[in-house]
């Protein structure tokens, strides 16, 4: 099943967070407006205000508050990617320039300040005091989420529990926000809404999980960006520790990160994880377990078609290729 | 008088607002604990949340609320600062190093971030809405200003207009959200608030000019910064714009901006400002101006001390050397 398939109970509603995703582009100055057209292009996954739609489905649908709220939640999620690309000086994101690439890495601080405030008016508007909160402390989660990563990066000797502790806070964060929120504007019960909660956590570890495996196996078409770029940016992922623990005394992984310029030993590195099938199957079935438990955090909520398409969104994760 | 007098009547909470910027740099991440101890020491000026609490003062002055919004607006003001230290790669602020001069521009970027983000929460916990509202619109606001700035840098043909419509957006938005913020949380009639929102326009853009003429006027001691900063980020302010008025056939200001590394004729042009004390005191009569509408703009208001001391900052700020 294709993700516009799993999007289906909600797939008008989606047309309206797209509309409101270009209308913020629409702004007086124009060169903002050509900025913020380039870094809001239709062409992310659009995962995180699906999530809130969906999560949305189980009680009072309110378009009025989720329309907004979803948007805002995608504008939060570009805002980051706008600021990772400045920092890691990247020049390619989904096949096209970043915006450092194009217009410097000023003008793409300023422009993911400017989104994030942007996201902040949208989220406002829902007059939601809960999920005002709630958005603040998701920026703050992933912020500090960043930067624990950028203050390790470089680091070989990083345990499980961190790796797993950064990206629940760098992607898992944004994923429980996006059902907390729609749960909370569509007035569902408490019980509900941690259910929702729980399920978006572990599904948000198992997409991050994939992320880290497709960085080394998918080819640079698929990835719209070089192959292996978290580990030349430094970041150690899964298939790094797991490499280590299983050949703790091989050179490249010894000399890993001695000198930074060492294009040659991190290339070598990349193709240990690419000619190690056993690591990768081992990562995708710890993945596994996490889209399972997302899986079963959906028990007890009501069946409907959303409910459907959240649980299919837990398989899709793990056989998607890009 | 000086500052510390003119905050008198608040005084007391503002200690409050400094234990509260302070218990921010105390998170469990140590490394972060370090950036924000940084950016968030005691040296700034706090007019704005002393703006916030002395705009609470005419009506129901609640601590509760006033204090967390007044450390939002300083947290806010910071990250605008520590952004904009990455952005002009400043290596010196307030007379220390910048938080990219000792991490890095990455990790300053992050820790804006992080900053708008505790700022955003604290605003939250007012239960507020509008002072939510308006929190999200400044930020848009000021980045969408420094956009602006960014993109008008190292271009000489600049109409006043822009000038004053750039200063508006990038300082004189906070001042105006400080009071808003501070008299809508103290349950102000609306025609107050209009009043204190009046005023703190006029303060702000007094305020600004005044800044813009200590960047050529000030010494590097009293700037805590080098001598003619704006200039040499390209950007042009209004000393420069009534010296291009005067002299538009002058060399060094047609060699302006030509070369960006002619580090010579900038130079020569700080010095024409210098050297020209009828275009500084056209600046300060216009500065004046603006806070002479500011103190009118008080007319109306409850005549208390904190009445005497909103009218003493309009004089102060006037007189300021740093």
């Amino acid at each position: 099943m294709e993700l516009s398939q799993i999007y289906a109970p909600v797939e008008r509603d989606l047309y309206q967070v797209e509309e409101k995703l270009q209308s913020t582009a629409v702004v007086d100055f124009p060169h903002l407006a050509t900025l913020l057209a380039h870094a809001l292009k239709g062409d992310g996954k659009r995962i995180r205000p699906a999530l809130t739609l969906l999560s949305g489905k189980f009680y009072n649908y309110d378009l009025k508050t989720l329309v907004p709220m979803a948007t805002a939640l995608e504008i939060l999620h570009t805002a980051t990617l706008v600021h990772d690309d400045a920092i890691d000086h990247s020049i390619v994101r989904r096949s096209r320039p970043t915006v450092n690439k194009l217009w410097g890495e000023e003008q793409a601080i300023l422009l993911g300040d400017y989104l994030f405030a942007e996201a902040g008016c949208l989220t406002a508007s829902t007059n939601n005091l809960r999920a005002v909160k709630l958005f603040a402390s998701t920026l703050k989660t992933i912020s500090s989420g960043e930067l624990d990563q950028a203050f390790s990066a470089f680091t070989l000797k990083q345990s499980r529990e961190q790796y797993f502790q950064r990206i629940a806070r760098k992607t898992a964060t944004l994923f429980t926000t996006s059902t907390e929120s729609g749960a909370v504007l569509s007035g569902a019960p408490e019980e509900s809404i941690q259910r929702l909660i729980d399920y978006a956590y572990n599904l948000g570890i198992g997409f991050q999980i994939v992320d880290d495996i497709l960085d080394f196996m998918g080819t640079e078409e698929q990835l719209g960006k070089p192959v292996g770029s978290d580990l030349s940016q430094g970041t150690v992922t899964l298939p790094i520790l797991l490499l280590l623990d299983r050949f703790p005394d091989s050179k490249p992984l010894k000399d890993l990160f001695k000198d930074r310029s060492d294009t040659n030993t991190t290339r070598k590195v990349i193709d240990m994880v690419r000619d190690s099938p056993s690591i990768i199957k081992e990562c995708y079935e710890i993945a596994t377990g996490y889209c399972e438990r997302a899986q079963c955090s959906l028990q007890g909520l009501p069946r409907n078609e959303a409910w459907d398409s959240l649980a299919e969104l837990g398989r899709y994760i793990l056989r998607r290729r890009k």
